[in-house]
């Protein structure tokens, strides 16, 4: 593997190719006009300013360009910064892709179908089967390819797949060790929760919400998504009702955007799996970098907290 | 219109047709059973207790049973109670009927099938127009039997028809006032918004949750409706989602079961426009008893508070 | 009427009197002094830049100057900046004044005065009536020169007077659909609500909080204004302490300022009436730019949300 | 002292003079009226159930009636009841007179009077004394009698004097020892924060809410008689306006029913010691039936506690 | 196993030996008094009413005494009580005892230690192995009697080990999936994690909170028993305060007993394992006897929800 | 006294020996590095900028360094700078040391030591007293140098003996007034609440938290040490847990970071008196440079009020 921005060390020299994730100008107090740059490849994005910028910079430096860059990596007030000895956009004989600058999930999409098609055949309710694999089939592609989040955890290329396939092992596990669990409405509740985001938000890159994301929010579109199937489908079981309950009440408190409590035991369960795997994430993206005996950054989505790696976790 | 029990005084006979709202069997300390009557006609309710009751009488006094009474009013604890004399099952001669002891709106079912068609009819946005239309339709029959909700306010026969068309009322007063509103959006959200009740409440009379109350909550219940409307109409404009945000977010926060805050203008004062109803209804409700110069009783509905009636309001 | 700064588009050259709302002195990284000044007429106000400013400069372009400035309109950060060429004070023989930079409601003061002395004509009890006719003469000069605010909605020279005959208009529309209500009540406690923000406030111009609007508030100064007003005017009936209530309880919740809550009916309609006007005046001014298909930028005093124009509105 | 009925312990025989505090008249289950009567003395209050009561019965034992009674201590789940065996009123030639069973403050008033007298004295600023003088001049005899509330907290006759007396030398024992703070305030502000009550309260003995109390409360109606003071004193220093904001602030936070919170030193350390000395007599009366080792009552106006006392307080 | 009280149906003759959980003694309005009477075995408990008891009934039926009782299954009020044809207490000769009557974990006492010994056996850091060894062994009598709380979850004999024991599965099954996951602190949390219960509460049966449990609490107990086992032990690694970070931290919250929040990865994971496990036992209890179809009664502890059982659930 | 910093205006020339509190590394617009120099002495702090800083620059004006400086006194958006003209470390001729330049409380150590030891003579129980002396003894020499708080109150050197020495003196006055108080309890509350502050925190300059601190607190680090003294002193009374909870509950909410509120009489008066010496210690701060008729900064930890000084305040 490449040795990516992030891995190197201030007052290291570095010549490397970086996508522009965003380009925002600035006037600087002697009038001229620059641009913060935030640049990124798979290990992570670093701020750089191009000072002088004329408009052909503002035009060229956009977000979504590849741009080959030369520099020195400074430290700026506790956080590393690329200062910029030379910059140009990459061409396209240098056979480079933005789809090699973007962190994506640890498994491949193949594994993550192969993974799902498994948890869904092992349903034995075949309303539920069969709701779950229509809804599956509909979004696949989409749903391999966007992020769980537009920040806070998985927010990266198949992130919302991989959290999906790390809920349901975790889904698996906890049902073995409690067998009054309905496995099939555990699992049909973890695969659909989020699915409802393929259309929320607005892709894998750059992501922001759409408007029905906005006015509707993945919750009731996925909640009137189950309703179309089941009408497609011709099922009229309670096990329609009960899956837009699990869907509508994940979330776990009205002030966090569920309509509706938890009312069904797994709808409770699917609830504490969603929030452990995300914290999980949050957690362990947090502790990446500390060394034992340090404290993380602030994480924001886990109330603001800062986490400690204990002296003997070497 | 005759004299309802609520209208006779402390001490005065009684002699009255009355219905059994509900009937609960309780054994006194000398070991023998008891019932606790509640007895309603439409002027209201009161409680009678018929001691000694046999096995006979448990089964005959039953809820939705309407009686002949003989007794005597009297004050217990600042509450009247009607001392029974006699009681008696009423019987298929004597040519009185359920619906002639429930209280029902104050204006006929025709009056507000006219009304609604009308606002309806006025609509400009022809998408607006037929997605309101075809629902109406569809639940028209229930809409016009259904209480606006099981307690709190409009929880009468037809209460939910008229509450609807009190704040049509007030919409079109407000947007006269204020023409940037859209009052076709405005009308179709106050006649769409609880539409939902119709599934989520068992039924004008004892009204009780239905499952998918519950489970789904009328909210949910009614965006569904509107995306399947919109779908048998053929109907894909934004004015699809539009309106099922209007019905998302009446309640106006996430803490009161709306899932998304309102985020458009008609939203938001549509949300006003259903609160400030509600509040006349029942703050008039509570100080219709009220003498000048004293307090009603708390109202649970409005912070608990308790209303003071002006000594100059004769 | 004139073209005014906000009517201009980004490239366009601009040469224009405008009005220094505020003037800020910075220290630009070279050392040097420059000045933010932002710059208002009815339209709105811009920000614009003088860099390497003289003490002379900083002297003589204080906030309530009127300037003549030629310059550009530029986007910086998604915002307007006027960047300037040229700027120099207005002299007195150019014949502009401060009241023609300053947003200023709707309609005039005569209007106003005419509307509101209709509105006391109205009212059928005598004491109601004389006590709010006497207390609005008192204040009238200030009452119809003064904001509502200092921010958030009606913050404009007579906005206050503005806002209360909205009111007015919205509680006539109201009383006419609910009889029971007390119009004189109503009329009284919308005109009088917040008339003692002419003593909180410092002025139409740089509004800020006097000593006294901070100590005591808007609220507690009108209420001893209504007991005074009744002192002088011999008035003993339970009128005087049903008003001071209106007054109090306004603010709707302990939390927001009212130190008792609306006990009264007019009362609790009063703070619905306040509430919907503001509300549609922030709602109007945040969705006045925006164009059919975007969202508003965030209301702060709307609990930070940003609102929705549909496509369908053009 | 006489031996009150809280100083019998159960299966003791009682022979007592008592004040009827309260009658209630119950149905039991054979059909017969009961009474339940609470009966108090300067040692506080015990229930007893007179049964089968006759007409005459209800009409003769009302509250503030004096009654001889004679019967049995006993135990009923787990709090003391009065077993009655004879009631009969006390006539006018045995010498007993209401103010003989209630709880009075443990100073009279007269020391009341003297102690309040001198700090008012000891005040050096010529308007707030002159203010403080007059009002405390104005509702002396009323203040001199009144419970400091209906409950919670110095809930006896001259309560609210003795609290205010224990707050003076509170307040002077603390500025004792932070010099920087202005004793003048600091006494005004402790004499007139809670003076508004003798308009707010019915009185002494079965103490409830006026209308005004209700409408108003105390810290409005002492606002307003501040204001009154200072102009029938023709006084016009900012004086007048600060010991309004006391008065106002004194409660601490909106929530808890002042609009203003404490702006003013003094009008921060005034809402401390008022909160210190009503918290030290709840604590007093929780613990003072408590044996060492054991846990009080819990206290509803102390966040629902109950409070141990330890073992070695004996 | 023997037929419970609550294994019978309504109209049901009942023949059984049954455990007294609690005697009250009150009086009915004939004035003779009653005992309400809850009686209990492994099945769960029911209420019987004894009336008229005598002086001597009194004395005998106390909490805690085993009673052979004879009657009839009643419904009251929607909920089952016993009525009392016969009563006595059981004899010695009768071969009942009191262990007999109580529910217990549905593991024995040997398979919870085995299991919590080969968690032990498995942790690799030595510090953390010794003082989680140290102080299983120095409460182990109490630990295996205990209940988890005095109500909620839990609430049986045993208890808290069988809790403690779900955990450490649960805490297995998620660490195989999330292997960045400390196995020897997460183990150690959660055997340590309510280990203060066995001073906090009073003991398996009838329990309560002891003085120190009313005072320190569970958590500060644990915290202080782990200092001293470090000492004994003289160990002085950061284990010791991780250890301690872990149980202080393990409720979560502030609001919710822990002085400070998890700020270790493990101590973030055990409050959740801990909820998680906490939530089945209470889920499974109220669902236990609710049939397909129906709701179950609110649960307290789960935010007074009440849950569902699918109609497929069969 | 020599002149401080602080006592000079704008406008004057300085010289002047300060201690640099802070250095922070900026990068101006024209890509050259500065440095941002917090500079305090007795009187408090101040920023100056040193632009174009060399490489050497950095390295020298370090946190912690005393500097000569000439310059002058600058306002900067209505805050104080200093524009420096030189700058230069001083030199160990020069007889500076860092103890000048930091603030202290107004008392010396012994008077601190001599009061402290008064207070302990003074008590009557010998538990109590033994295990605060023994406290106090462990840690004297970091108890009289350790600031209270990092930020807020008493944040300065001896600040948290200061703070306790006047919470003594409160106690005691307190206690006169109210006898019901156990005055050894009450001293000992005192003298220890705080104390695991000197564990908590890392020392007198520059404070920031220990990770012990972060992780346990000073609540918990202090109640282990109590328990420690109690064994080491063979000391087995009730008064270990009671002194204990006095400790545990001293911030008297959950959310405040008790675990436990208080329980106990002492401990509720403990939080009292802690909180209005601190109060007392932020308002004068805050007023201290206030002129009458103005309003103060907002003070954070005073829920962000303002506060104004009276005009008859002079």
């Amino acid at each position: 593997m490449t040795r990516g921005v992030l891995h190197y060390d201030v007052g290291d020299q570095v010549e490397l190719y970086l996508l522009i994730k965003s380009s925002t100008k600035g006037i600087a107090s002697n009038g001229k006009p620059f641009l913060t740059l935030i640049l990124q490849d798979k290990s992570g994005d670093i701020e750089a300013k191009l000072w002088d910028a004329s408009d052909e910079d503002v035009k060229v430096f956009q977000a979504q360009t590849i741009v080959k860059v030369s520099g020195d990596l400074q430290n700026y007030r506790g956080r590393q910064q690329l200062k910029l000895r030379q910059i140009r956009p990459a061409n396209s004989q240098e056979g480079v892709q933005i789809s090699d600058f973007l962190e994506t999930a640890p498994i491949t999409k193949d594994e993550i179908t192969s993974k799902i098609t498994q948890y869904i055949f092992e349903m034995k309710n075949p309303n539920i089967q069969r709701i779950t694999r229509h809804l599956m089939k509909k979004h696949q592609s989409e749903f391999l390819e966007f992020p769980a989040a537009t920040k806070n955890h998985h927010e990266f290329v198949s992130g919302l797949a991989y959290h999906v396939v790390s809920m349901l092992d975790l889904a698996q596990a906890i049902a073995a060790l409690y067998p009054s669990l309905d496995k099939d409405l555990l699992y049909a509740g973890v695969i659909l929760h989020d699915l409802g985001k393929v259309m929320e938000l607005s892709g894998p890159i750059s992501t922001s919400y759409t408007v029905e994301g906005n006015l509707l929010g993945h919750i009731t579109i996925m909640v009137n998504e189950i309703g179309k199937a089941a009408e497609e489908l011709n099922i009229h079981g309670e096990e329609v009702m009960v899956l837009q309950h699990l869907v509508l009440s994940h979330h776990g408190k009205l002030e966090w955007g569920s309509p509706k409590v938890p009312m069904i035991k797994e709808a409770e369960i699917l609830h504490y799996i969603d929030n452990l795997d995300a914290k999980m994430n949050m957690l362990d993206r947090a502790l990446e970098r500390v060394k034992p005996g340090e404290f993380s950054e602030r994480v924001f989505a886990l109330e603001n907290r800062s986490f400690y790696k204990p002296v003997f976790h070497k």
